[in-house]
């Protein structure tokens, strides 16, 4: 069963820089070298979910990248206004470093940042049916630099998605080359092992999901010890229950890892249930 | 000294699809995630240097991340009409998925690749003074997977070029996370050792140069032996000679390496002389 449902694969609304647009210059430099960052947002009955955390990784990407992006809080209005305009959608941004001003890899520095949003009308939120799971064969590659951030350096996520497809699998866990689970294609990955919460570090690659940073804080209030520490297969594999984060899917079970079953237990729905209310009633964070 | 002379920064011609145009889809992958490649390539008095080098490396990318791109004579065709109404100039290929069909990484299988060219007119081609190159602090990241190809990934290129401008280098080395040399930000690498020329392996990170591969294939016409081998910085600074390939520049000797100076060889200016004759009569290869 596809987690996506009956959710529109293609925009309804197209805005660059503020106008409604739907083609960008061939000289943007997001184009020719992946030179931005991006983020997903859900908007859930006209409120954006989680949206300072969006800001805030988005504004630390373009930190990383040295990207200048100055219109964060024009950014905010606009997402803001066509939320308010739809009941669920999901919300597509993309910051590009802006037009080359000249030919190669180096930024001038002065170049002007575009900003992309486009939006997907979506059904409305449904809990998630349990996820298959299975671990890629390819490593996710390692560079401090990249890591955390949504940045637009994706071939990775892209090329893991025919594997998934081949071994019918919902979400594919990469690992890197000392073979420690990091994070699935489009996901964070938490462990229950003995009543406590285990996610892997994002350190050297994988992206700092929002849901994941939102997980971190939930546990805290629901005082589930919860642990940022490497894992290896095994511990996933012979983990109590397992759950993957993501702003669209939400909280998301995992019934089999590679084909190893893996039985539903009581601390994910827990999770699920404190991210159903946050849904719900928002937090001061989140609007 | 600029290597770039009085070349021009922004395109003279530009075409998608074989249509002169100045914009892309909103929706193009190559946008989104990188997904695509791209090629640059030389043309010197109305002719293309490498041609089918290029062709081979864009249809291996194509290959490797599953881009279905049939329109490969068309683009050659596209390509010598510019290159026919040129003196020199520089030709700019990209090779982009196509337009997303859905939301998220998975592609359909069912895109239609979108081929850009840019044309950037230059000088006619000096021989390059001597490049002073810095080794990047940040290492090169590892996947096999995209080793090789020019795919549209590049944030590692474009971030380094920062250090080096603060160095105030002309070329940055990349290392790996073992410590080898790899490859230039935008160039291959080539030491001399006791009259043997050695080039870095380029199996799990960096792009396979096409000039890179002309000098493989010079040196045998040369009777200069020449091996693929992992080199260590050592090997690189303790060097007799060291000189950069790249399609723009051509052969470019190293002056030093983190401001240890090299000596100028009797090699460099062998295989310089032999890329000249290249570059003033053509192969039957290159055209």
């Amino acid at each position: 069963m596809s987690v996506s449902g009956s959710d529109a694969q293609q925009p309804d609304v197209l805005q660059i820089n503020g106008e409604v647009a739907d083609s960008v210059s061939v000289l943007e430099r997001g184009l020719h070298y992946g030179d931005g960052v991006f983020e997903t947002l859900r908007c859930h009955e006209g409120r954006i979910l989680f949206l300072v955390d969006h800001m805030a990784r988005l504004r630390r990407g373009c930190a990383q990248l040295n990207i200048n992006f100055t219109d964060i809080n024009t950014l905010r209005e606009e997402l803001l206004q066509l939320a308010n305009l739809t009941t669920h959608a999901m919300l597509k941004v993309i910051v590009s470093r802006g037009i080359a001003q000249s030919r190669g890899y180096t930024a001038s520095g002065t170049e002007c940042a575009t900003r992309i949003v486009l939006r997907y009308p979506t059904a409305a939120y449904h809990v998630p049916p349990p996820a298959k799971v299975g671990v890629a064969t390819m490593r996710l590659s390692e560079n401090a630099r990249l890591a955390g951030i949504k940045h637009l350096n994706r071939l990775e996520n892209v090329l893991v998605q025919r594997e998934r497809i081949d071994r019918n699998c919902d979400e594919m866990l990469f690992l890197n080359a000392r073979d420690e689970v990091i994070c699935g294609s489009m996901s964070n990955v938490f462990a229950v092992r003995a009543g406590q919460l285990l996610t892997p570090r994002i350190e050297t690659c994988g992206v700092a999901g929002v849901l994941r940073q939102q997980v971190l804080r939930l546990a805290q209030h629901l005082a589930i010890s919860c642990y940022e520490q490497p894992l290896a297969l095994v511990d996933i594999t012979s983990a109590d229950e397992l759950f993957l984060t993501n702003v669209r899917v939400g909280i998301w079970p995992v019934s089999s890892v590679n084909q190893k079953k893996l039985s539903p237990g009581p601390l994910t729905p827990r999770v699920q249930t404190a991210f159903m209310a946050l849904l719900e009633k928002g937090t001061k964070e989140s609007e």
